[in-house]
């Protein structure tokens, strides 16, 4: 256990400057002398550090003023850091740890804060991470954290997983605060799969509610959702219960709600008859769920994992399927035990 | 396994014609080639009779022309019955059951869709039913089944639970439908205290939703709220996966966000500062959480289980706390893990 002194006087930088690396940055500042933000954009560091805000992705919210906004990696870890929270897009992760790699000496501790599954490769970012950086200690941060809520001091809470102790007290030390509680867990296969799978379902969710489906239906697609979530995810390695806490069910449960998720409209939009390449554009950046719907998809066929929420999704998204048959598909299936856990302990 | 032809033959009651009761009498109607749908009131059985709506309960909703209502007790149980399916409020159960035992042989399959535990006793619906009624084979029916959605045809998902596998059968074969999916659970204690204790919290999620907090905060309750209710209903001798399905979580969540529940419109008013009394008599008839709050946090107290939400929902109910108390009582909680199994497999 390190003491209070130790963590206010650590070096801690936050990779990436978006809503959520930004809010993390500000929540950490409470703990700490000094915390370094990195923006690959001169202009973006500069604006940040003469207003005290980032106007670009968290409107108003004011900063707190030892936070310090810098564009030259070089710059963020003059004199070694502690702690580096990275959170970047799933898809940049690589190429920037590879770029940074030279910086780091072994002895950091880090975490990152990015949702998704590498192309291709079906890797985790701790597991890109463990590729690209030289070191070992790595931890993720993840649950229903929508930035703007936690900015306006909404009450909120987080999961941070890490097969090292020393990671969790990191995580725990430097992010609880008034409005945001810290739970910690081992299963970081589970928190990073189960933040990947429920964009999967936040596009059900979406395409749901623009059928006009009330409540009764969209228990019954996230309560079957989960199961699904917990099987695959035990394909995988996880273990069952993180699915069941604040990164699995918490946050499928922000996420499959708000009208602010990506994945979430990309339903909404699509089976209102959109054609599916015109909704990416119009809901501009990356869905996540489009692409994780179809690589668990296949994953699932080959070897048998029975997906029949995310085969539909993903069958939908293809035009494969219109709204009549998606509900139909998964309606006519039969009926069958309501939760089966791995254990079998009950039914 | 009886044939189908034996379903379509068999005599079925439906006693209590309340929206879900009438709408349970119209799905088992699909099936059957009579139902009997018992009213205590004369006058409202010949309504349904002639206009072959149920208006009080279902508006324009049509019911298949089968279902046959009856004020007379004695009738309904002529020549016998093959199931018989209770749908009365918590509070008249045993009232009802006792006036009606003398009518049952005991070979009759009993299910009820009844959500509430009964004052002083703490006695489940089904446990009324063994008490009350000359018979054995007993089952519940339950999940988020708002019945105007059903009424509507949007799809939905239902749990029956008994310990007798052609209660199980019999509940399959005739709720099964076009809309409405059934699952099946050997856990009696489990889907029934689900029903019940799930109405604490969503008077909290009303009173969330009162403070406009936004989608973490309601995240962080729901996923936090189910591990309470796991641990309660583990002290009763349920078991864990009931609540992580639609008997539990499902009911849970369309519970806590539908504005037609009477513990979701508590949690709203009283937070808005007017007195539980008022706000009772105002949303009418019974909001079973407010009860319910109050008998599971004495038996919590008294047992030693840690049920943080369920306490300061009842001290919110009984003016010992205010918003702003019940949310920093939550809040200054320790961390901890996420999510604990009673197995210990992970956390």
């Amino acid at each position: 256990m390190m003491t209070k002194d130790f963590w206010h006087n650590a070096k801690i930088a936050v990779m990436g400057a978006g809503s959520w690396g930004t809010m993390l940055a500000h929540i950490v500042a409470e703990h700490c002398r000094e915390v370094r933000l990195w923006t690959r954009s001169e202009e973006h560091a500069a604006a940040i550090n003469s207003t005290k805000t980032n106007a670009k992705y968290l409107g108003e919210f004011r900063l707190r003023e030892n936070i310090t906004a810098l564009s030259d990696i070089g710059r963020v870890h003059e004199r070694g850091l502690d702690v580096v929270i990275w959170a970047l897009p799933s898809h940049v992760c690589r190429e920037q740890m590879r770029a940074a790699a030279t910086f780091y000496s072994g002895s950091e501790l880090v975490l990152h804060a990015t949702k998704g599954i590498e192309d291709g490769t079906l890797h985790r970012i701790s597991q890109i991470i463990r590729e690209e950086l030289p070191l070992a200690r790595i931890g993720v941060i993840s649950g229903p954290n929508l930035a703007h809520e936690v900015a306006r001091g909404d009450p909120a809470g987080t999961v941070v997983a890490s097969a090292f102790d020393e990671v969790l007290e990191a995580g725990c030390e430097l992010l609880t605060g008034d409005r945001l509680r810290v739970y910690s867990s081992h299963d970081v296969i589970g928190v990073e799969w189960a933040g990947s799978l429920k964009n999967i379902l936040a596009i059900a969710a979406g395409a749901a509610d623009s059928l006009k489906l009330g409540w009764n239906s969209r228990s019954l697609l996230i309560s079957r959702g989960l199961v699904e979530m917990v099987r695959f995810g035990l394909a995988q390695g996880a273990e069952e219960s993180t699915f069941l806490g604040l990164a699995g069910l918490g946050d499928l449960l922000a996420t499959s709600s708000s009208p602010l998720s990506r994945n979430y409209r990309v339903g909404l939009k699509v089976i209102a008859g959109e054609k599916l390449e015109t909704v990416l554009k119009s809901v501009g950046g990356v869905a996540e769920g489009v692409r994780t719907a179809g690589i668990v998809r296949r994953y699932a066929e080959k070897h048998s994992i029975p997906m029949p929420i995310t085969t539909v999704v993903d069958q939908f998204l293809q035009g494969e399927l219109d709204a009549r048959g998606a509900i139909q598909a998964l309606m006519s299936r039969p009926g069958g035990r309501d939760y089966h856990s791995k254990n079998g302990f009950t039914f």
